[in-house]
């Protein structure tokens, strides 16, 4: 995520550069052709293209607005994680009087953080985050899921035994969980908590299995495909027709123009056919990366700040006094 | 579900090439008989048909909104089975001392599952599964619930007895949660369980009554017939007045035109209302095959998968070796 | 809820023939006195139109959207309705060892369904049920609710002394639920169910409170009529100045017209103006028939259906054998 | 609320007709300038006052669908209100033994309910119920919170103690709730009812609580000010400019005009631009008498008459045999 | 929030009086360099500009709902906060036969309280409370959490070792509230209160901690910066577009212009783009005003107040006599 007072404009027509080189191209080719050749009658009436324009800026819109709805569902889900995790840290201190139990419980739940946030920064084809505009913004920050394995921070908190419990299942969250379950479900056994207790905890891990389920979700379903290519189209061909809608336009401004502009006010049509191409292909992009929040680009919902700020709080709670340093903003992005 | 990084444009073009093949015959009929057969006083005010156009963009703009809302709400309902299935695997387990009760509990929650898919993957009248354009791509992944019948997959789960008992039920599913109620009571007839976990468990078959119930209100109750039968109207209408409204457009552009292409511009009409009428014909497409999240297409809501994941789980959970094999995509699409 | 593939074309221009009439007759009456009478003066700048014919396309749009909503909403809740009586049937068989108990909830549950889908399918004076186009598409279905008496329903399920009990009170539904509480007291009292049950079932008695409350408020809250009265002018005046805005655009294709043809383009305008005007009316006309989901009406939540699928789920549940017929479609319409 | 079939559109007119007259004005100032003193050059470009009206078309849409929402949460609030409002009723009357408790318990809730809808019909210097055109139309019904003093009617369900212990109170929603809670409180410590249920008596308090939270927030936060006011600039700007925008095309009517309407065409702008402007001044009234629900005009969502069906049910429940007579509306408006 | 009638117009102008200098300038320019240095060429064709306008007033209207948006959250959040405060107060009150436990309870809850509004009303380097137009509006209020420290207002209600206590820790609102569980362990661990009560506590902690989290993710969350400044880049550009585009519009003037005032028509174009750009720029300036709810400007939620209100019914509650004042409006503005 981003948090700092604003893009750079510098930064953002270098991050759509490509697309700005491109559109020049598909700008100049039909002035060349129509100018430099000759070639009078390769008009387009302007009603075509805005019929064309309408239609595609409401599919872009609507790609985009749900592209932020996705980011701001994957930051409920894990406002919601950080709160469920509060609650699950006085929980664990406060109801067992041993407090290795606690202790035990509550770096389990470490281990699944760990788990679901390298599990959430795994790569998946439909992402854009190694897209050549994007992954060349990496250089700005670091991704911690992609500079240390998932064993080695899983070791952290878990003991051997308990690693190789997990080693070869589908889905390390859930088996993770339902070890909580299995401690939680031991303490009750030994009476360490009394019946009410152990279906409280174990409604609290109900939570986490929903707040699981509910990221991998978000992860593995992708915008429609079918929505998407759709999009896709549209947008091309739009940028393509712009500038045959443009070229009478522009060639009507040869009317009042003198001396030597006169019959190459045409020219003028490339700058401003890239000016609104460029809209909607900016659009595009920025509803590319905000649509995917845990791809681990520069938009991303910051899953490993908050892991992190949970971590700290918890072992604050059970008293811990060497505590790990907070993830801080690396050129105003968090991650 | 389609998980690659994209349809292709071809596969696309090819899907909604019958569209194609009667725009292209609405688009030459009007040119040929203005041009060919010289009724010049065929033309239609633009204003008539931009007004028309504008308002069938509403229409079919809501309408897949609407699909695109009942694609995220079965994504939803689904991920909430998951999870919830997942509290019934660690409730299962952890609430009863003897493991065979946990693990009928467990089996006969998969033949819940089953019997629920199977149900979901039914056909109705109004769904565009078996539609030609769709039925043809078929041929690039199979529904399970279509090539093997669900008595040989609920005889995996249940016992004779039980599957007699919901042969000639109204609702397997129902019956089904129903048993389980049945038989987490017997286990607090015996003092298996206390009184607080008979309840806690009664609430968590609840919760997949609630999730059966909104699958299958989604799956029985289609978009609006009355919604649905404006916005194919309108297509409709729309795409058959295009063509004359562009008609005085395109003969304007002769003015320009040299030699040989001098009056005959107006062919160039044909490709243009084309491209246009497409749009809004490929959005109707895409939306029906959004608004029917169950129908065993490419875009489904991947139920198949989804249970086959939570038997993985669900049997890890019980320290089963012998795993099913996770459902995999065939051509990008998972079912 | 029509479930049948679409509505017939026919079937929908026969049921808002009334309004093309109508529009046919605004349509030549400007055409008469420009034509005929020669009254040159009487056109009205497009501009004008258009930006009426915009505002009135967003107040039909929203109108619609929340129309829709509305249904969408009615149909939830009765979905809640019917998984939350699935809940009830497995409470009241589980929780009760004596079965006449359990019977007598259960019964008494259908009294209040019953009660409820009466109360639901009165007629309220801004229903368009009976509106003669709505009121002819009758003869394709029945409305149980109006067929049989309430009192002979009732008497069904409760005892004479229930059904004196509930006679003269404000409102049946929650006093039959304030029954299903004394009931379920008295079996607290008599120590056949223990306090969590009594607390779990009293709060399945409060869920079908909400709902109750949710269904009446739908019923008895309309579409706010200030909204209505603003959509239904502003139609009309579009309607109204629509042929008078297109007077010009088809006198101008006079030009192109040969023969006997030309001079009489105007004529044109009509079956265009109602097609247009046609898309307004169509939109109201379907907004309206959708606005109010519990009136009769053939796109309504078929809540008769889901009474009897309830009645039938929980008689199984009992282990009762003889069993009511499911509600089945009628000319595809499920009331 | 209005629950008639529609709104008379001679009322809406008469509503309106204070803004008809200064449309009109507004209309015919630039038209008498234009036609009668001869300021030809006093039109502005139609693209101008386009571009404004659509604008300004978004901003009045927006608000209105905004309130449009508040006006359906305060009714969900109500709902909500309505109903658990059944549920303290079955649980006070099937809790205690002691039915004099019950009934205690049962008229403090009158009083809540009494005490909030009186606050919640208190004047705000941002609600329009008392600007003329709706002043003018409460003759046509009564406001039962500006009949009689809320000291009278809370007379009527609270012991003189009582009374005196919420007399100087900051709100007294919230602490005659804190008083349930302490009677509920003084139950359990004598035994009446078990920690359970006063647990779940609690927990009904709490939900009252958020109902009390809830309307107040919706009373005592306007439309946001600063939307507010955007909104009505623009909408008085528009109206402004409109006329001066259709000068020239209504001026080109002329051409066509015989005889001695030629030259006076422009007069004929002063109606439809009156028309075209009454639409944006009517949506503007219309939500601003929605979107304050609780202020006394014939928009309102219906408290009181709510209010007097919660009190005649819970009356009922308790077997009382003298009840208040339902509300009833007046002129079709119920309050 | 602005609690008036209205923000007064002369008050708005002031506020956006720097994007009118600076709009005006930009209206300037072109005309001058058109009529002045009579380059008559400098036009731009009207149909770029309004592309460009439509696809404009999309963004920034997406923009102003979401910023309405995230203020109405942010309103419902502390509405949230409002009465489960009630709630933590009559649980404490009438769990406790204790009462000084109960204040120690109510009053380290006034301290989570004032924690959590320093917090919120910190400062963001994206908020605009500071930028100028803001920040001479501050002289109408006055911003609590800015004249006291917030050492001081804890100090009010922390013991000297519980302020020790949270002194060096990450999240002072979140160890506040794991001291609350300590608290309600500790009176459970002397049988103060039962272990059914003490899980209720402290699930009304786990409330507060979900609305610790949703306030922080609202205030450490902007709105998303790759959107907000393809919202900044394209108001500028449209802006800078606009007069070019207006320029042949109002030359066209000329012709009906006389005497003096013809040609020099193109001057009034200066003051009509200036109103239009405004339009764009306030929208802007409105919703920057808008989205971050807690930076203390006048349209923030009044967390200050609802804080105060809540201290006042606490204590009120508790039976205290010597109350804090109420915070009132300073000109319309409660904060």
């Amino acid at each position: 995520m981003h948090i700092g007072k604003s893009y750079r404009l510098t930064d953002f027509l270098y991050w759509t550069r490509r697309d700005l080189y491109i559109l020049t191209v598909v700008g100049a080719v039909p002035v060349i052709l129509y100018e430099t050749f000759g070639l009078r009658w390769l008009v387009l009436p302007w009603t075509v293209v805005s019929l064309f324009g309408t239609a595609t800026a409401f599919i872009v819109g609507f790609k985009n607005s749900q592209s932020y709805n996705r980011t701001r569902d994957a930051q409920n889900i894990w406002t919601n994680i950080g709160n469920t995790s509060n609650t699950w840290g006085i929980m664990c201190r406060d109801y067992f009087g041993d407090s290795s139990i606690a202790r035990a419980l509550v770096y389990r739940h470490f281990a699944w953080l760990t788990a679901l946030r390298y599990q959430l920064r795994g790569e998946r084809v439909w992402e854009s985050t190694d897209v050549q505009h994007n992954a060349e913004y990496q250089q700005y920050y670091t991704i911690p899921e992609r500079t240390s394995s998932l064993e080695s921070e899983l070791a952290k908190y878990l003991s051997p035994e308990e690693l190789q419990q997990i080693a070869g299942v589908r889905s390390k969250t859930t088996q993770l969980l339902a070890m909580q379950s299995a401690a939680v479900k031991a303490a009750y056994g030994e009476n360490t908590v009394q019946l009410a207790q152990f279906i409280e905890l174990q409604r609290t891990i109900n939570l986490f299995f929903a707040q699981t389920a509910q990221s991998e979700s978000l992860k593995d379903t992708p915008y429609p495909r079918q929505y998407s290519i759709v999009n896709n189209i549209f947008v091309r061909i739009f940028c393509a027709l712009l500038p045959f809608g443009l070229l009478r336009e522009f060639d009507s401004l040869n009317r009042a123009a003198p001396g030597l502009l006169h019959g190459h006010m045409v020219w003028l049509l490339i700058p401003f056919s890239v000016m609104i191409s460029w809209i909607y292909t900016s659009l595009v992009q920025v509803g590319e990366s905000t649509e995917n929040p845990f791809e681990g680009n520069s938009n991303d919902v910051p899953i490993s700040q908050i892991c992190r700020a949970i971590e700290i709080d918890l072992r604050e709670m059970l008293g811990e006094k060497e505590l790990p340093p907070p993830i801080v903003p690396q050129n105003d992005i968090i991650i």
